[in-house]
């Protein structure tokens, strides 16, 4: 059985498809990986890569990416909305299947050396990999941006990880550390008030009150002239999709509005969909729910009203 | 207008009415003072007392019962279910009107030294009062109890925040400090089926990944055959009333189990209540409800469901 992991790199180019293909060839036509997603922001100046794919291999890949990203991105010329510190920004690395957080964090530490070898860019370990309590969330690290880090990294409390106290000149430093996969998904209301989705939004995070692994904003899509209530699940394991699903529906009602669909933004594991198919099949936690993929998304669909929603969304397609 | 504030001393003494009854006179036939409840458990051997009132009146009748306790109440022949490391065990001070969390914990500082030279029991500041990270929780500071604190309290970190590094020798120590109303809520299912409440309770308990601010576990209730998610709210400013109430009525539909009844332990405080019939009467949060609390009790028990309610639940009707 292959471990199976997933990589989010953050590249600090977002207008230059020619550069980005460059820096995301190491991904492409190799047994073993699987190049998900090229997601380009121009105003971020910022591109987020999805992989996945058997662990040595993706990491192995993403050295080669970042030596590329480092010869071809200079920080000292780059503007974006977006805050940053490096050329590859960060690396988040997800254990997806037959691979525990455990292990993921021991290969975090042997794939941080060899890339600060690859490329002289020092390495800060954050999130789960982090040693020190100063490095657990990015902004903590990423504070000062790439034009503070140069006498940042010189204090003792800021010594990176990896690699010498003193930044690359071009490619700043890197964070690297595995998270919890991440759940982008987004409910749409049949209201154009962007203060009603604020609103809900506020009841249901755990900011102020809500479920603990919920992060949750307004947003208005111009498109189609309606407001989301747009989240994060930091944790689907602990909060499931259906309880945000339910809670938005409950707490719209007080203003007479409807939950008329949702979305899932990138991919999806089949468990955080299966777990919460379990409540609307009547099924305990402790049941077995064995659906092919089609009929997972049928029922999602059915349950959960999602749109826009295929097998492809579903991160066991391709590491069946 | 008078500063009023909640106090919930619990005493190591649940069996002898007659100790109590001596403990909790310093609280009776005074002006600016009102005992709501005196709860004895004889299996805990431990008695809740709730007091409201002006908060300087009650903070001096406090030291008074304390005097009373601390010469009642022999901790070396003490026996009983519930933890405890002192006669008073710990002071709960709750502010409930035109006073603020910040006055309140000034004059808790004040309270505690004054407590101290009255009874010379070393007290610990604890919760909102602390001012040592190792004091915030009760449990914290609890551990090895009463047979343990003697060789704890000489301990550098855990010396006392008033009083000598030496407990008393039969009413141990005390922790005292500012914490938010505590809620005690249940919701009655129409089950008996314990593990019902058990799984609905996980999935709504923050440690779990419910909500921020509940804390909930199963309840069997023997007179009427029937099960309760058993709560705490402890925070009814971020997690209301009615998401508990709701959530729990949502995972129940799993189950196909209904919600027959719901019923809060203690007092509640008004704002608690209009804040959670907002939402079903479908006001928004920053509208005003100004009602009368017999017409609040009506509401409360028509959308949440509460039995065994009426006016005297609600702190307000004492502190009109």
């Amino acid at each position: 059985m292959k471990k199976i992991i997933e990589i989010v790199p953050n590249y600090s180019e977002g207008k230059n498809k020619e550069v980005m293909e460059q820096i995301i060839a190491p991904f492409k036509d190799k047994d073993d990986i699987m190049l998900i997603t090229l997601e380009m922001d121009a105003s971020y100046n910022r591109s987020v890569v999805t992989v996945i794919g058997e662990v040595d291999t993706v990491l192995e890949a993403m050295i080669e990416s970042g030596k590329i990203a480092t010869k071809l991105i200079d920080l000292r010329v780059h503007k974006g909305e977006h805050r940053r510190m490096g050329a590859v920004d960060v690396c988040p690395i997800i254990p997806i299947k037959n691979i525990s957080v455990e292990e993921c964090i021991t290969k975090t530490y042997e794939f941080a050396k060899k890339y600060n070898e690859a490329t002289n860019v020092p390495i800060y370990l954050y999130n789960k990999s982090a040693l020190k309590e100063n490095r657990v969330t990015l902004p903590s690290i990423r504070k000062g941006e790439f034009e503070g880090m140069k006498d940042k990294i010189k204090l003792e409390e800021w010594y990176p990880d990896f690699g010498k106290n003193e930044i690359h000149e071009t490619a700043g430093v890197s964070a690297i550390g595995v998270r919890e996969f991440l759940i982008a998904y987004n409910i749409d209301l049949d209201t154009d008030d962007k203060e009603i989705a604020a609103s809900i939004a506020k009841k249901i995070r755990f900011s102020s009150g809500g479920y603990r692994f919920i992060q949750a904003g307004p947003a208005y899509i111009e498109e189609s002239n309606h407001v989301q209530v747009t989240m994060n699940i930091t944790d689907y394991h602990k909060t499931a999709i259906y309880q945000a699903f339910e809670a938005v529906r409950m707490e719209a009602k007080r203003f007479d509005v409807s939950v008329k669909s949702s979305e899932i933004v990138g991919l999806v594991p089949l468990l955080a969909l299966t777990n919460s198919l379990k409540y609307y099949l009547k099924l305990k936690d402790e049941d077995t729910l064995d659906l092919e993929l089609n009929e997972v998304v049928k029922y999602a669909k059915e349950f959960l009203l999602l749109r826009d929603f295929d097998e492809r969304k579903i991160i066991e397609y391709y590491v069946k």
